[in-house]
């Protein structure tokens, strides 16, 4: 490749690092010889990629920390869980993407059209950003029927149109038939942060109150219900939902929140354990105050699974300064979206990085991220 | 869902109608109604997706016009070619996404890596934007080895370097053997516009001159050469590069350009008739005059293709208003990436949307849009 610079381009300007996750290294790095190549850290485990790599959970991690982090530079951290703040042109916008490979692509409460517009605007949300564009990248498998396409299209316009958010910019690509499975859409979205806006978990200090804006695991649960035959009785109907609307309502009582999280895959546990991670702080929860609808926790029962790590998509979590978690909780609860919106602990000095619940019977239990994953293919 | 904002976030700003490849009619459609959903206007040769729709001509236009279009709206029409140029915070944005599935992960040449870095690079500065940040979604097969993902990272990372652009957030879903082919990746882009440029085909006036940046056909060329045991004596690298410096260089003779477009997939055809069908104007080429490298033309011989239906990744082609030809012509050359520049035609007022060549043999032949593509995954 005969063009070489290495420095930024014109207009864009990096954060100062403590704005990133982790300051960027990628900038001074040597170009890698390839000749030579040998993974500088090697998953031992999993000299192949399985489908846990694709959870959210611990092996996502690994697979962001020893393949992609060392090749792209700290900055993509933010994959595991925020949008990137970047400037540019004077403008501090939020940036995100996210791949949808939801299967079926057609569920109860949704369809991966929602989720492909949802899940971008919500990453942005959890920054304080109001999206604004969306693109949106196709991945159709050959024989896949011209109306299923039109039915997801259509459904992704009508949530961009619902989220306030233009579809500005696309591509279409086909696959043979056996390379892919109908569907799989990408999104990426760009958002303007409001002035006096910091959303990032290092802002977390303990006193701070926990609040989740309602009931979990129902996205999850939904999937499970309509694939390979599971059924629980009632319908479930996934919480699919955009936020920004919901954090906009938080912000106008103050810029001041800390961290606000959507927690998808890995679920709760997922999201609360990368906040303690990244902020060194602990969090401990009243089990008893995290709203897990009966269905829910009957169809966990059923599969052995952990509520809290089931996954959500209408769901955010918040880390609230302790002054003002009254007026936000007050705030949720007259937003739609937030209406079970509850206190579900707070953050603390002791156990860095842990997360611990208080169970019903006055017990402790650790929280802990989830390994592979319960479900594939829920997002 | 619940939340229904149908006002544009704050800070967004639609660009004029004109400044768009066609008006914006998202905003004021209704939301469709499911229950009774039908095409509207169905592909009736195509009720299934065949490869053709991935080869970026006739029949990819029908799939944006008859389901992606009224889907989205007018904006998504971009896809046939530009970045969609946007207004946020007060600065003018390129914003465009392409996905990667290219076939096999590495050639002569290049990667998927360098595609999805050079490519999503290379339609932020045909909008005359330098990319500033990347976004990257990976979706990976089940058992794809560990050590191939970590190669195309590093690759990736490679290519976004020389590039001057940084991979700010990312994404991973993992697909079951059989439902991918190994890697696929997205990448979408963010760039500033400068000052004064405004490149697009509605802009092209007759008179125009019309410049190659160099050799066309040769990453087509290069990907069918090591796939299915077609060879052709020699060795053809692909071209892939990225083109933000090519621009500048271009723009710093005068901002006043007309259009540029990379001619990918479809190749030089299509970009041309695109052109022609947007600006209402007519293109004559010198057949002649376009470079076509022995090899490309040999292999092209072999197979029964046209060179110039040839997808190519590090060329652009650009109409220049004539004033300003000879000197950005002099100005491609001095650059690495333009050394074999060329004029190959101009745009005409006869024959509005027509694309015709002159034949070395005095004749004149229309060319066409190809239909489907030559080569399914080029890219």
């Amino acid at each position: 490749m005969p063009e070489t610079t290495s420095g930024a381009a014109p207009g864009a300007t990096t954060l100062p690092p403590d704005a990133a996750l982790l300051p960027d290294g990628g900038g001074t790095r040597p170009a890698p010889d390839f000749s030579g190549w040998t993974c500088p850290a090697p998953l031992r485990d999993h000299p192949r990629v399985v489908m846990g790599h694709g959870g959210g959970g611990a092996m996502s991690a690994e697979l962001v920390e020893h393949v992609f982090a060392p090749a792209f530079g700290g900055r993509v951290l933010s994959e595991l869980g925020d949008a990137a703040v970047v400037l540019l042109g004077g403008a501090r916008l939020a940036f995100s993407t996210d791949s949808f490979v939801v299967r079926p692509l057609f569920f109860p409460g949704g369809s991966i059209g929602d989720l492909a517009v949802n899940g971008t605007v919500n990453d942005l949300a959890m920054r304080g950003a109001r999206a604004a564009y969306l693109s949106c990248g196709f991945v159709l498998e050959e024989g896949v029927e011209t109306a299923t396409v039109a039915r997801v299209a259509e459904a992704l316009g009508a949530a961009a149109r619902a989220a306030g958010v233009e579809v500005a910019t696309g591509d279409t690509k086909v696959v043979e038939a056996g390379h892919g499975d109908g569907v799989y859409v990408n999104t990426a979205g760009i958002g303007l942060v409001p002035e006096g806006v910091d959303l990032r978990p290092q802002r977390v200090v303990p006193g701070d109150v926990v609040i989740v804006s309602g009931a979990i695991g129902v996205h999850g649960v939904a999937i499970m219900s309509v694939r390979d035959g599971l059924e629980f009785g009632v319908e479930i109907v996934s919480d699919c939902a955009a936020l920004g609307g919901l954090v906009e309502a938080m912000l106008a009582v103050t810029p001041d929140l800390h961290v606000l999280r959507d927690p998808t895959r890995g679920g709760l546990a997922a999201a609360l354990n990368e906040i303690a991670a990244a902020s060194g702080t602990g969090v401990v929860l009243q089990e008893r105050s995290i709203p897990v609808p009966p269905a829910v926790a009957n169809a966990c029962a059923v599969l052995g699974l952990d509520p809290m790590q089931v996954a959500n998509e209408g769901k955010l979590v918040a880390f609230v300064p302790r002054e003002h978690a009254d007026a936000v909780l007050a705030a949720m609860r007259e937003h739609p979206l937030g209406r079970d919106a509850a206190v579900i602990g707070e953050a603390v000095e002791a156990h860095p990085g842990m997360v611990v619940a208080r169970t019903g019977l006055g017990g402790t239990r650790v929280v802990d991220l989830p390994v592979g994953e319960q479900l594939p293919r829920i997002c």
